[in-house]
């Protein structure tokens, strides 16, 4: 493997990375100290988040296109949540000199068919590279708002439909597969993605529902962000910034359960982690986290795309599911209504 | 050390460092899914750049409160590098789980510390804490033209001053000390920091004339950037992008790199790695990096903070020292003129 960063330096490594990443709609793209972006409206939203290998991602399992999709793809969504339209994306990469400079083009190929497939006309606008023993993304998403508020955590009133759109439980189920296969078997990990490919990609290259940050915003969503730490943590997250209580209907909660137990159980699975107990689907539901969809509530009825799946309370600020408060930590499958 | 980033958490970690970022000027700041900056010219200025424990720091050397101020201050010179006004920092900090939280507040008072010396105003708007095997920071930094066009590396033409604002050579020459101590001997480095502390902040805690992009600009400077690898190599980057010589004066140079040797020199330095011999302190202003300070081209007279040190000639694109072509990748000390 001479192809390697190390081997070919740096500035090389970036001559070929760079022609994939030209679809972005700047003023000033890559290439001098800082890039140009339009902010129509005269301001900019504006979220940052890193990936590092080891706690966010394992090499065994992603391959250098998906990384650099979902890193894109969680970043988005950050902007989405605002009720904002992504504007462009900026990636601070960081390899040991080891690394193939092909998986660079992978990781690039992947950041920029995300932005082309989830919010069009977003690319990478900047960046940087660097030497690192591990391999990190650390990527800045801009986003505008045209002229509207911002949809904060903070606008919940007592009455709104709580509303979620994008998938559940999901992400967690396959990464719970991924586990159960663990990293060192190539060719499990193989067979894993050739019986479950879709359920699979809910974990490794996500495509939450970006587009409908505008609509939900455009719709007069109160309050929204979007789910990474699992639907009860982050509903508690609303529940405090809006001093609300966030009631979830139960029954629509065991639906989407029932939907992971369905969509986990494809043919040929090489594992005995599925399938998924009730119990368990609802707990990956209620706590799995990854999902990246949008939480919303809603004065009236949620736009298109969005499940209405409860309703605002008066505080103290909580989270309820069918009207008993639960401990949004500290959810137990065991001991859950 | 029980009180670290593992033990403590994510949350109460973030609740300890965000007091400490409050000064930044945002619509809204840290706490939602995105920060909202204004951006009054309807456009935004935008540079991200890492810096990775082992390649770009080392802990022996760099306190917590430096590791802030030197990413911050790198990061503010790309905007000023565009003639722009610094509004804002995003940080994504991965850090072991065994960092003390403590050092974590200590990155944090840098970053805020050295928006509030070098761009008052300007601080933490946004950010994210991820675990990772090692210490990094990727700063976001952004910036407004207030209307202008934006400085380029393409606008250099033939009869302009050339002109740098800032140190040179200084940052290398510290390094060169560090690299001479070592990272083993704990009183050899606490010597050294007493013995040269105004040279070692070269290098650990840099104060860049961020202030002068803006003044630049206003100038009329056809082409800037900032120094970060060395003054050959980035003159260089402004004549292929102008497709001009820069023609540097080689008894300016000789001068500043007199100026390294005096500063160089301090009583009681615990090294035989000075002083420096005069092809040594020459090889350090041209090649050493790390400055980050501004070098432009001029119309007319370089503004006030500035100093002329060569000046634009006819292509094709090349350095020159004294009249006399050389290599900006393979300057040699042994064979300058």
């Amino acid at each position: 493997m001479t192809d390697d960063l190390a081997t070919v330096g740096e500035r090389a490594a970036l001559a070929r990375i760079l022609p994939r990443l030209a679809a972005a709609e700047a003023l000033l793209g890559p290439g001098d100290d800082a890039a140009l972006l339009a902010a129509p409206d005269g301001r900019v939203l504006l979220s940052t988040d890193a990936m590092v290998q080891g706690p966010d991602f394992r090499r065994a399992w992603s391959t250098p296109f998906e990384l650099g999709w979902k890193a894109a793809a969680t970043n988005l969504a950050d902007i989405a949540a605002m009720g904002g339209r992504p504007t462009g994306l900026l990636v601070a990469l960081a390899a040991p000199g080891g690394t193939p400079v092909t998986d660079l083009e992978g990781i690039a190929d992947g950041l920029a068919a995300c932005g082309a497939r989830l919010a069009p006309g977003v690319g990478v606008v900047g960046g940087d590279l660097t030497r690192s023993p591990v391999l990190s993304l650390a990527i800045t998403v801009t986003g505008s708002l045209d002229g509207r508020d911002p949809v904060l955590r903070s606008g919940a009133r007592p009455g709104d439909t709580v509303a979620y759109a994008g998938r559940l439980g999901l992400a967690a189920a396959a990464l719970r597969l991924l586990f159960a296969i663990g990293e060192e078997d190539e060719a499990a990990v193989a067979s894993l993605r050739r019986a479950a490919p879709h359920l699979l990609a809910e974990q490794l290259a996500p495509s939450p529902p970006i587009g409908l940050g505008v609509v939900a915003a455009q719709a007069g969503a109160s309050a929204m962000l979007d789910v990474s730490d699992g639907l009860l943590l982050d509903a508690s997250r609303i529940a405090a910034a809006s001093d609300v209580a966030l009631d979830l209907d139960l029954g629509v909660l065991q639906d989407l359960a029932d939907g992971v137990r369905s969509l986990g159980e494809p043919d040929g699975l090489p594992t005995a982690a599925l399938p998924l107990g009730p119990g368990e689907a609802l707990a990956l539901v209620l706590g799995g986290g990854e999902d990246h969809g949008l939480l919303g509530c809603f004065p009236g009825e949620p736009p298109e795309g969005f499940r209405a799946i409860g309703v605002v309370r008066m505080g103290p600020a909580a989270v309820l599911v069918g009207g008993e408060p639960v401990d949004p930590a500290g959810w137990d499958s065991f001991t859950a209504p």
